[in-house]
């Protein structure tokens, strides 16, 4: 059981700016995220884009606001369980709660703070018949091990840059790749479709375009990969591994169920201190909702300001709370 | 008169910000500001000073956040009047505003934006008998023009950096320089003091340690300064002009006169949009109140923007307002 001051809930820039809100009232923080990685949004939809709305920044590139604000909070010492999702929140008898994770980590906190931006990102899933049948057993929507795939025959579906640079790097570890593709074009980045027209010509992948994948089966693991063209025409694939490649999309998730005020998928809060209508429980960023609301990145900064003023009773229910300029008091360590 | 979309009271970092909110849904701005320089607060009190809590900013001078901001504004070439100090606002039949200032500077605009920090700077007054008797007739707190002293008999008052760098200055300007200064140590530069000390060993100014103006008297223009020592000996000094350089302290001045809803020194406003109780004037940044409020440049920056969203509508009557981000849209100028 992982102990703390603060549970944030998302590793975007608002949850990472709060570790540092926090740790100038001495609150120290854990923070979890779906995503293999810190940032939200920035980190993974775009990492390369430069960002002008940030203060003080004329033009900021979205991963090095992110880089920026991790070396911000580095004196604050957070903690990270990335890679897992927040399923359940348990409120103790003394009013703190314990989080866990799909994962099973568990993490105790006087305060949690839900910073989760759109939602979890999940993968978006393509239409196919009997597709969740066979999740497990032969169907993923992400390769977290390429290692698994050596020698299987592999098909992947898609037109982004995922099903791309998948689609390269597999041709040289399973024994037979396929991609099959919507269109004829592809929506990723020019080189990475060079590359795979390339590998299609030397007859290292194989490439199917202008269809889709229509159905599936397989007896109790994936083993047949049924694919209509445009022209009605219907080919069988054998195959030991099924990958859709279509993005990922923001869920609200099991957040839905916590006995939040939600409001067009946000929660509600109070513009005080950021307060959801649980107590000990924040919302802030884009997940968020109030008069007025702007999902913008340097509104969730004001948020998780005003929030720490506010969790700070919880966390040291008998002391006083004194507001001091950063210029003036500096950044004290813990 | 100048014609605007938001005329915005203070330069500060909240008022500067302001500019670039504004400019993305193409609103013009003009900015009045009492002192010489933009940046409020930042330019004027702690210019060398690093802040921590600018978010993305592990650290950054004071100065260079008010440069990088101007740097950010420059696309939507804000417009400035500086050194005047804003007296007067005049609603008109359509709704408008027109703002005047102390050196009778008029603006027409649309929306009035207060972003006034602590108020107007006013120079700190000695207790002197007689002062304000004799101001605009001898004794002024800064030195706006020194050619008008050139040939005067001058005394300048205070321990500061100002007193100093006048003090230097004038020894080559003025007929006679004397500097008053209650202790016998300088609070300014080392060697601005040490210029000081030189001077008055060369008998090129005139150095009273220790002591205080008491008294001033002339016949309708300052002719005598009286002053008296620690060890309680007065003497009296023959003088054109009197100068006490005591540093600024903020007034929010006829701000307080408009009509506003004021709550112990600030501005209350609405956190949907932080409009005050009069129609389309907002206030923003230090100067403003509502619950919760942190007086933090970050949370004047996310009061800047939801200010912007709201204005739009007295400056674009019959347009619906859009929002789209920097990332997306781009920072499109004009
Ligand atoms: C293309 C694009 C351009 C943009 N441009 C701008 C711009 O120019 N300026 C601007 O201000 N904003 C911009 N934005 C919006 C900006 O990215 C968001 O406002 C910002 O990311 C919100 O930060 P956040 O920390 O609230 O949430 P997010 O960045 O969304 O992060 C939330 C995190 O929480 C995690 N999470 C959610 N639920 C759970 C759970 N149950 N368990 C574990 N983890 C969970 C998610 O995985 C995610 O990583 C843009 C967005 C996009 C998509
Ligand atoms: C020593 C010190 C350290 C600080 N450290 C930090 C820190 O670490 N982090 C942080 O976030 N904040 C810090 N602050 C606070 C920060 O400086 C303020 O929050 C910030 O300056 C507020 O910005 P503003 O634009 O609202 O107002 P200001 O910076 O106060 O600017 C307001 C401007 O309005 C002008 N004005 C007012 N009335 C009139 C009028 N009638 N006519 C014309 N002009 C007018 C004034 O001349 C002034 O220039 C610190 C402050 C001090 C003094």
């Amino acid at each position: 059981m992982i102990t703390t001051d603060i549970c944030i809930i998302g590793a975007g820039p608002v949850g990472l700016f709060a570790v540092f809100e926090a740790g100038l009232l001495k609150m120290r923080c854990h923070l979890i995220d779906a995503l293999p990685q810190v940032g939200g949004q920035l980190s993974e939809i775009y990492p390369q884009k430069p960002i002008y709305d940030i203060p003080g920044y004329p033009s900021i590139n979205a991963q090095d606001l992110v880089d920026n604000l991790m070396e911000q909070i580095e004196p604050f010492h957070p903690t990270f369980t990335l890679g897992e999702r927040v399923e359940n929140l348990e409120k103790q008898d003394d009013g703190s709660y314990i989080i866990t994770t799909n994962d099973g980590t568990s993490v105790h906190c006087q305060v949690v703070v839900i910073a989760g931006g759109l939602g979890c990102f999940e993968p978006r899933k393509p239409e196919i018949e009997n597709l969740e049948h066979f999740e497990g057993k032969g169907v993923a929507y992400m390769v977290k091990n390429p290692e698994q795939l050596r020698d299987r025959r592999v098909v992947l579906a898609g037109g982004g840059d995922s099903a791309l640079d998948w689609t390269v790097f597999l041709a040289n570890v399973a024994k037979e790749v396929t991609l099959v593709h919507r269109g004829d074009t592809f929506r990723g980045a020019p080189d990475s479709a060079e590359k795979v027209f390339d590998l299609a010509r030397e007859g290292k992948v194989n490439l199917i375009l202008q269809s889709n994948i229509t159905s599936i089966s397989g007896n109790g693991h994936l083993q047949e990969v049924n694919i209509t063209a445009k022209d009605k025409t219907v080919r069988t694939l054998e195959a030991d591994n099924l990958i859709p490649l279509f993005g990922l999309t923001p869920k609200l998730g099991p957040i839905a169920d916590w006995g939040l005020n939600i409001d067009k998928a946000a929660i509600a809060v109070d513009t005080t201190d950021y307060s959801t209508n649980v107590e000990r429980i924040y919302a802030i960023g884009d997940i968020n909702t109030y008069p007025g609301k702007l999902k913008l990145i340097l509104c969730g900064f004001h948020e998780a300001a005003l929030m720490c003023q506010s969790a700070f009773r919880y966390v040291y229910p008998n002391q006083k709370l004194s507001f001091k300029y950063t210029t003036v008091n500096g950044v004290p360590t813990f």
